[in-house]
């Protein structure tokens, strides 16, 4: 069997997925081909169980949003993660990553991996650190096999893309303890990692077999997800040299696996200020020669736990106008607490305005016709057309029914006084 | 008397007003004194009644947050807007205006600025004309002297910063008709002067007899918000022929009441797409001298009503980053209701998370203090310093609460794989 990339390589013709994922973007099969072939674009797939919706990610196409769930220690219900993903892809989420790190982790992947419409991302490492856990070990014991085991165990199950901490390297690490960070290795995986090598001694199995892990991405034309372990923790930790230099390493790994037929995106931050967020997307555009680059956030202070979908909304849009391509939500529980239901929906809600608001920044092709089309709605007080067609008509409705007007004609902000109504009545 | 000018240009020495207001900003009395000579920042004051707490707003000081109350023609209720005052201040805004435009306007206006602690403006044209309605007039039998006539009033009664319409002219109508929006006017103020100037024939009054705007400014030394009737009511009307029109009207009427001792504040959009943001902020600062600028918003998209805190959050980071002085907060009920207290407390904080990722873009000494003392508590796992310190303690506290973790020196999300408590104990 062949991959997306290589067939697009070859024979130039788009597949089945690519056919399907451009349904709802500005651009034809061919021109995701091209894309793909480029390494400039991925379409989301699995060899092992195809998922229901393909969604493409990359230049050219619509800005992508990733809802996180799964269970923790605290709250490992699987019931409660099902109700999530269906919360997730109702408020229009266009993947989710299973993050499950609690209860029988394998099981609820499969569960979420069959009842999910949309692609299923996982980091792996998680389940093999948990096993050594619950083998009353440390996450430290795991050994080569196991992280390699992990990975093929995910990507057989059906899970579209991987995120693997290949860039957490000794020589990165060497660059991090030169350094002077406040809030030092904030990634799970990458905490795992840069431990068992302190621990070990030895160089991390995911970039030392990276080999491996090509082949079996390849096996199942799965994505690899290059995740960054080092990602600024706080803007204090921004853009330093252990970031950077792990950013180097992922280029070259991408390459690596860009040659050997395999689709790779790339993870980016975390906590940037924001006059450094267009520096951080350019940057990893040319260091990973295109890759589409998968950002968490950017927040854009540390300061509001609480309210840190804003704080990922302004970085996130202000991440897809410069050229980031998919955005991982972040919720208002950020920071403090497992997300609940609605806190899901919150952060999927506020991804999706920053991913749409990047869509206006970076001019893709008839994102702006969404909001033409309201404004003229608005224009013309068609207030069931407005409700309709909102991002969310179910919130937007229920604010203005809380707020409701005497007039049904306006609002009960302006009244009598509503411009568009006096402009009816006034001529212009 | 002299004006906060006059002081600052002939003796150069700091007013009380401008010493109160550096308390907590990165500058001392006599830097705030050379930026108000220069017409850069403003000290909001007004000698009928000076406001419990001084404020200034403009280059090298924080960006400051305003929130909108008042009553409409649907809630009318005075206590209402009272609790909305209560609200805004603990929230943390730095000014309020009053723009009621339901039930006894004046009574309300005089008992808000009665209990502020923060400085209140208000738009007197709206009581202008709310004024001939209840004569059972409309709002474009107005006279000239009733527009005046409202100035005064409220100057009077002590607001600090009144907006003026001036720049809606007839010239600047004319550009206006010759385009071609899709949303026409969408500031009340100025579609009461365009509807006013169409019926009449006449010249705009606020423009014609901008010296005796001046006169009323000078004698309480209240400061003049120029407001843009004219700003874009969707993105595809932002930065068109109109709106630039008004802004270099805006510009020349900036310098004549500069002249003569009064201070300016410049109002901006309103609905613009993520890219134009930097180009009007510098536009306002090349075509208005520096005057500070004072944004509504903006929204970097139409399509979400119900969340326009969030759209607006986005715009007001971007515009404080590149500049911006003064982000008007837009509520959660924008485009549907009236806010109500809720509603108004998520306003306020979401423009102050923008006003702070402002300050970090800008670059305001002491601004990244906050986010670095926040990250140091985050790291130490010091929950109680973190939700002490943080933007909205109440609300943070909830979420942890609400997502409680069996093991209290983590949360729930991570658990047991706490990086912070995995570093502790595993080393760095």
């Amino acid at each position: 069997m062949t991959t997306q990339i290589e067939q697009a390589r070859t024979g130039g013709r788009p597949t089945t997925e690519m056919v399907q994922a451009v349904e709802h973007e500005p651009l034809d099969p061919a021109a995701l081909c091209r894309l793909v072939a480029e390494g400039r674009a991925v379409v989301l797939t699995n060899t092992a169980r195809r998922p229901a919706g393909a969604c493409a990610i990359g230049t050219g196409l619509r800005t992508k949003v990733n809802a996180n769930i799964g269970t923790s220690h605290d709250y490992a219900d699987p019931a409660r993660e099902l109700r999530k993903l269906a919360i997730a892809e109702n408020a229009g989420a266009d993947t989710v990553m299973d993050l499950s790190t609690g209860g029988d982790i394998a099981a609820i992947r499969r569960t979420i991996i069959e009842h999910a419409r949309i692609p299923v991302g996982t980091v792996p490492i998680y389940s093999a650190g948990a096993d050594a856990v619950a083998r009353g070990q440390t996450v430290t014991d795991m050994t080569a096999d196991d992280m390699l085991r992990a990975v093929r165990s995910h990507v057989a199950d059906g899970v579209t893309f991987v995120t693997v901490h290949c860039g957490v390297t000794r020589s990165v690490i060497r660059t991090l303890d030169s350094g002077k960070r406040i809030c030092g290795i904030v990634s799970r995986g990458g905490t795992f990692l840069a431990q068992w090598i302190r621990r070990t001694g030895q160089e991390n199995p995911l970039f030392e077999r990276f080999d491996e892990l090509i082949g079996i991405a390849r096996e199942f034309d799965a994505t690899l997800s290059l995740g960054d372990g080092l990602r600024p923790g706080c803007l204090a930790d921004s853009m330093d040299a252990a970031q950077v230099h792990e950013l180097m390493v992922l280029g070259e790994l991408r390459d690596r696996a860009f040659a050997a037929g395999v689709q790779v995106i790339i993870e980016g931050p975390g906590h940037v200020p924001i006059g450094q967020i267009e520096a951080q997307v350019k940057l990893e555009k040319e260091l990973c020669h295109g890759a589409p680059f998968y950002v968490l956030g950017p927040l854009v202070t540390d300061v509001a736990p609480g309210y840190d979908h804003i704080t990922s909304a302004i970085g996130g849009a202000i991440a897809a106008a410069a050229g980031a391509d998919f955005l991982c939500y972040v919720t208002p529980a950020e920071h403090l607490s497992l997300p609940d239901d609605e806190q899901v929906r919150q952060g999927v809600v506020a991804a999706r305005i920053a991913a749409h608001a990047g869509d206006l920044g970076k001019g893709l092709p008839g994102a702006a016709d969404w909001d033409a089309e309201m404004s003229r709605l608005r224009r013309k007080r068609d207030w069931k057309g407005q409700l309709l067609r909102c991002l969310d008509p179910t919130v937007a409705r229920a604010v203005r029914e809380h707020g409701r007007p005497a007039d049904e004609e306006v609002c009960s902000m302006c009244g009598k006084y509503c411009v568009f109504k006096l402009a009816d009545e006034g001529g212009k």
